[in-house]
């Protein structure tokens, strides 16, 4: 791949950021993202609503606000589910209409396997761009949504449990990070660096971001949101492959103290669609940065503290997340 | 889905044109489209270097120049076909360097069934924007790509030929539209319409042009330019599912005069990969388009008019293509 050295290219793939970023000009960058994966609720127009949240988290985690979307599709062709594609697409609709955000067409392909997704296209001004880099020592970092989708869907799959189960976290995926982004506007100066918390995890999301940002942290695992039943639910096994996979990447920059179980560490790798923001903050801004959380009506808790450790490690503890 | 009235968004799915318009500025507007499928070569650069070049073409069709690109990939998680991947993205790479976009990132999945597209980005000033919905009677269709590709690739998919019997399909596949797309800026003002020509094949595609123009065609079946090998593959049976749908959708807006055959329809219907672009031409400066394309190293096969027929219907002849 040729490097890609154009002053108009402000964040690509390479630090592995959330979307990539290209200035137009002095005062105006456009933020571009795709993601799309397989069902994850059996709610057609529920999924659609996810997938949209899902797609917009990107945009947000920039501090870009969206503009327009395109849809993928990869849908059976089979009569039947074909009213099942339009819920997804009328779910994914409202998400975009509550974004503000206009969907102007996609593609579609046969596909054995049904999935959805968008791409999605904002705009930021370029000195507002809140990347995963700036991150300093004594930050805190706060997460904007409970985790354990990942463990509650593939319980869904196993039919251990219903969706009225896990009836929260899927109103919590369908929920808009935009209110998250919005407080992050408020106390501007004082966000040194956001991600959202998708695939990878918790942990991977914030290695990531210590990765990029040239420090380590120290994150507490008791004071990490957990929607209902994940505990019990990680415990019976509903654990889905990529959380396993996450949780082997992280042993390599995590350390574990006393008192963290197996379960906990599981559910910190759990593989999330749609999850919070995850937000690095001045520590002398915190109060401010929670307060607006609470105006903008996000969650906003304080799970653990940038320190000075090796570049992209995390030693997990229990207690003594800072306030 | 929320009604698009906006008056930002330029063109939207309605029109079924080729991506979406979104206007930024009053000199700016945005170009976004996205397009995967599954491979339909066997070399793995070449289907990456095709992806790419197909992706960027519905940029060109508008009359824009691309900006940025992602990836979309979904592939089997297995070691001995991730060094395939690796091929592709650096095909797709290639491509993107000639068209001076830039890679920025992507998505990609698991997926028993491997796939990979481009969402692509570029740029063009609102009034120079190339819609399918301006063609006017009397106006000359221009192809500037053999067609074929569809029933080529089939037959290889069923081992009835080997790659090299479609070498000619499989560089123009990889071939952008760009040349094209700088002959029509060259004849800016007598360019009434474009598309390119891909999965609804060469009838689907000027249907949707001629339908948003609200005019008729007539096709010369024999201008029309035909890739080696195609009839006489067609003839034995190697027609893809989508090309035998295009085919079926068609005779809903089509009349056949005497003397085309069943294969030559079928061919005409052909689901095309990266095909050419198709641009209808003001009659009086069509030679200055010819020139502009002969400049470009395109190719530029007058293959039909367009006629005060009802909207979106097509006659297909044989000879009588005007010059």
């Amino acid at each position: 791949m040729p490097a890609v050295s154009d002053p108009r290219v402000l964040v690509d793939a390479t630090t592995r950021d959330d979307a990539a970023v290209f200035r137009l000009s002095d005062d105006r960058a456009l933020v571009a993202t795709v993601d799309f994966f397989t069902p994850i609720v059996d709610d057609a127009h529920q999924f659609g609503a996810i997938a949209a949240a899902n797609a917009l988290s990107d945009l947000y985690a920039m501090g870009a606000r969206p503009l327009f979307a395109l849809n993928l599709v990869g849908w059976p062709r089979r009569p039947e589910l074909l009213a099942l594609l339009e819920d997804v697409v009328r779910g994914a609709a409202e998400v975009l209409h509550e974004a503000r955000a206009f969907m102007l067409g996609g593609h579609s392909i046969d596909d054995p396997e049904p999935k959805f997704g968008m791409v999605t296209i904002g705009e930021v001004h370029p000195d507002r761009i809140v990347t995963n880099a700036g991150a300093k020592p004594g930050d805190r970092l706060v997460l904007t949504k409970a985790i354990g989708t990942g463990i509650l869907s593939t319980a869904l799959k196993n039919e251990m449990i219903g969706e009225e189960s896990m009836a929260d976290a899927i109103r919590s995926m369908m929920t808009l990070n935009r209110g998250a982004m919005e407080a992050m506007e408020d106390v501007r100066d004082a966000v040194r660096a956001a991600t959202d918390v998708t695939g990878f995890g918790l942990l991977g999301h914030l290695h990531n971001l210590l990765r990029a940002s040239k420090v380590g942290a120290r994150l507490d695992a008791h004071a990490v949101p957990v929607f209902d039943h994940v505990r019990e639910l990680a415990e019976r096994g509903a654990v889905p492959g990529g959380t396993e996979r996450n949780l082997a990447a992280a042993e390599a920059y995590t350390t574990w103290e006393d008192g963290v179980s197996p379960v906990e560490r599981t559910i910190l790798a759990d593989a999330q669609t749609s999850g919070g923001l995850l937000i690095a903050v001045a520590p002398e801004r915190l109060a401010a940065l929670r307060a607006a959380l609470v105006r903008r009506e996000a969650q906003g808790a304080v799970v653990g503290e940038v320190t000075a450790a090796a570049p992209g490690t995390i030693a997990v503890g229990t207690g003594g997340a800072p306030a």
